[in-house]
């Protein structure tokens, strides 16, 4: 081998934020705090904090490898921790607040986080899980002194007195692109949570893919409002990707109702915004009781969604309502989470069904489909197959897991989902891995009749399990929420769907709830419903 | 330090290519060939053929960190090179067929090529220079049986016999991502040819950059016409940045005349077209004596111009003529070659002078401003400096070079340009280093000069170079080509200038040519002007 003849140069999530303060110094963070203010800073702010706070963390003992917890909402100091700490090469854990304290504490522990950042918000929650948290050190709560909360957490630290002790010259160490930058624990529809560890070279990456024109084509001109939590998957990598290309970022911190959002997108003039589809719930609301003209007193072109695939309805009411273009993006925790993206105007490309297809890789993504025996399947848009994924930004192995590398022989990852792929290199989820069953040599797509099921009026959510009958899963089971003030029966839906789907997709039963299990990211709990019905008494043909 | 779990692949060529073969299989490469025909192939027959070319290097026994030479136009052909040398390890040497006959000797034999792949159009020249290149095993005729050129070339080989004996199944081996990739000789604007040795990853890394929004916004959307040469600085990279989005590619081979171009921009639907501003006078010329309609006919968006700074009034016509955007990039052989990037609505921000700016840097590479003792000077607009970068796609030394490392202790590159940051970034390049003359502390810039020269009714073109009178360069001259049946005398001349230039930045004489000295790529070869007037006598004061 020849070796080229170019700079060796590491690509470093510090390197990220320098190049955002030097380039575009004046460009604005606009925040709403835990406080409740109104925050306005710069990317030349948050470059200097940032080396602060890495001042700060060094001062303290954080060396090389440490894991840092933050349990806090989208904002300019969550952002700081962003780059001061995997800046000085230790790891950012950010924790999901909406688990169950219990899971809280476990994912702390098995992190082995040696200081705990939090918003002042969760001061009463610190203080609760403080005494289990048994790594942790000290408690830093990310406010000013005279916000401090009154409280008994034990060696607690005020986040703005540290960052005023420290210096602002400290340099950026330089060290090997494949260590350790952040970590996320999986939201666990099934099982345990299991971390994943990103690293710098990943998160540089995965930023430039986000960067394309054709991904979510995010620049400088742009206001972007990030609604999507920077406490789960790096919130898509967009405040490092934000950075990259020096773009405006507006942070609702914990404020998420329809009003605020909305003056938000007004005051900001915000012409991207990224968020899960629940998210936006209430800010349709909120405009459905108004006589506001969002197309007149906004600026939104593009909104980006992800999580959870958007209803065709959502991004119709996008449309109309703000005039805006829906991106979809697909993806996971074990994918940094880019996947997929799907401009609107390819989700229903060539999908025989009319379903919203969940997009093209980027480059950087391999995807590959194959049968139960690992055998590769034709990417014809009918066959479906076990979705396996590759490249520098997908995880290899979980962390402190005993179970070692997650990958195939190929180096590929199995998602657990079964899809399809097309032609054209479009991709459509069909099924959880777990829920999928086969009649004859047909898959049945477990998500087209969900989607089908939601279609009735009288359906609020739809979710479809597959239980065992015998040794394997063979049965499905139809789970409905009904809409409040709705009536609908088992004859009824089956009445419905035998009316839009073949014979043989229709499940085997349905039944009715008056709540769904939902992770913290608001996807439902299928191995709960699965628990909730494992003693299901089928109807007998 | 920690390593992050995230699965370790190497940025390389081949996974280019088999990106667009897999996401984009059906998107059309256009090509003029050396032959005069227009041919139609698309990413998945690139992707295919690349593979064979590639299983047909290995079994002529090329080896990895083998040169393998390339002497020609924008085609299929040549990108086909692209992929199958760099992707077997190899190191593609493009060559740069304008340069005098000895040059494309020495720098074949500099590089050591075993191979030399050509264009037919390039067979006399072979024919001749052949006994001279003491390292080339064989010489392949890029082209059919039935066109093979009847010539004493020896050692002949046909590119599609090749091709067609090879197999398609070929899988791309897997290295490490800092291996050579391809080589480029710097144009010389004095001196002797110097070889820049790109990696895998520094090509990668550099496509990431292009595809960007705020960069050139390459996209799967676009229909792009490639006229930045495959034989010099690889294209700019698009060939590989094409690939990694799916874009549409238009090469238009050996026929540059204006009504060839302008049928191309047509049939193929042009957005985007891609190339040095001397590329399109022809074009403009073309339409000057036709009735056409552009804004009409065509569907041009955007053009990208670099490699020389474009003129005011050629982004005007673009926009009067076709109504597109103008984007400017610069950068130079060492730097990929992306190291600024500017939008036309950027191009005169802040400039005190109205000169048009060079643009912002895009993440991944670092600029620096020093004095002559190595003292960074401010980046303010107004204080020129010594021009250095540093990035993961910036060259660190030459090819079999015994001067070794190019980088100072910081590791930067001095680019050997004199120029300005302002506050918000933009660079402007103000001189070249041994063109730089200092009035007191004041730079004088001799682009400036130069430009402001070139305004004059009667300059077709107007170089500033300095001389040395004692020791070191004090002295400028101002070296003008008058139009054809214009006429203008030195006094005139300074006249024009001292009244639109302080007096102190008006050149100490102005000498008049019938011809510029140009390097292949277009641009003034001052140190041959510097040679001409060496023993220049300037006026008596």
């Amino acid at each position: 081998m020849l070796k080229g003849l170019m700079q060796d140069r590491p690509l470093l999530v510090s390197s990220l934020i320098e190049h955002a303060a030097r380039c575009h110094p004046g460009t604005e963070i606009v925040s709403r705090t835990a406080e409740g203010l109104i925050s306005r800073c710069t990317y030349g702010d948050i470059g200097r904090r940032s080396r602060q706070l890495a001042a700060a963390l060094t001062a303290l003992g954080v060396k090389p490898g440490d894991r840092i917890g933050a349990l806090a909402w989208n904002g300019y100091r969550h952002m700081e921790l962003y780059y001061g700490v995997s800046g000085v090469g230790a790891v950012l854990h950010t924790i999901h607040p909406r688990q169950f304290p219990e899971q809280i504490e476990y994912v702390v522990n098995h992190a082995g986080d040696q200081y705990l950042f939090f918003d002042i918000t969760f001061a009463p929650l610190i203080e609760r899980l403080a005494p289990a948290l048994k790594t942790v050190k000290r408690f830093v709560a990310m406010t000013d002194r005279k916000n401090l909360p009154l409280s008994d957490i034990p060696n607690l630290l005020c986040y703005e007195d540290l960052i005023a002790e420290a210096s602002a010259d400290f340099e950026w160490p330089s060290f090997d692109e494949t260590t350790a930058s952040s970590l996320c624990y999986t939201a666990g529809t099934t099982g345990t949570p299991k971390g994943v560890l990103y690293s710098h070279r990943s998160t540089v990456l995965h930023a430039f893919a986000l960067c394309a024109a054709d991904s979510l084509s995010l620049s400088a001109r742009e206001s972007a409002l990030l609604a999507a939590p920077m406490f789960h998957v790096n919130a898509w990598g967009v405040p490092y990707a934000a950075a990259m290309c020096g773009m405006k970022l507006v942070l609702p911190g914990p404020v998420h109702d329809g009003r605020s959002i909305y003056e938000l997108l007004r005051e900001e003039r915000v012409t991207l915004a990224l968020g899960a589809p629940y998210f936006w719930a209430p800010l349709f609301k909120y405009l459905d009781g108004m006589r506001r003209n969002p197309r007149k007193e906004l600026s939104l072109e593009r909104v980006v969604v992800g999580g959870i695939a958007p209803a065709s309805e959502l991004v119709e009411r996008f449309a109309t309502t703000f005039g805006a273009r829906v991106t979809q993006v697909w993806g996971m925790t074990e994918t940094s989470p880019i996947g997929a993206i799907c401009p609107s105007s390819a989700m229903h490309a060539d999908a025989p069904d009319g379903q919203i297809k969940q997009g093209r890789a980027p480059f950087g993504i391999e995807m590959r489909l194959v049968d139960d025996s690992g055998k590769a399947v034709a990417h014809d848009g009918r066959t479906p197959g076990h979705l396996l994924v590759r490249g520098p930004w997908v995880a290899s192995a979980y962390f402190k897991s005993a179970e070692g590398s997650r990958l195939d022989a190929d180096g590929f990852f199995d998602t657990g989902d079964i899809a399809t792929i097309d032609e054209h290199g479009y991709l459509q989820i069909t099924d959880r891995a777990a829920d999928a069953i086969r009649s004859g040599d047909q898959w049945m797509s477990s998500v087209a009749l969900e989607n089908a099921a939601a279609g009735h009026p009288a359906v609020s959510e739809a979710a479809v399990i597959a239980l065992p009958q015998g040794e394997r899963p063979t049965h499905r089971l139809l789970v409905i929420l009904p809409r409040t003030d709705f009536d609908v029966s088992r004859e009824e839906m089956l009445l419905y769907l035998a009316a839009k789907l073949d014979r043989r997709w229709l499940p085997d039963d349905v039944a009715f709830v008056e709540q769904f299990p939902h992770t913290a990211t608001g996807k439902v709990r299928k191995g709960r419903l699965r628990e909730m019905f494992a003693e299901h008494r089928w109807p007998t043909a």
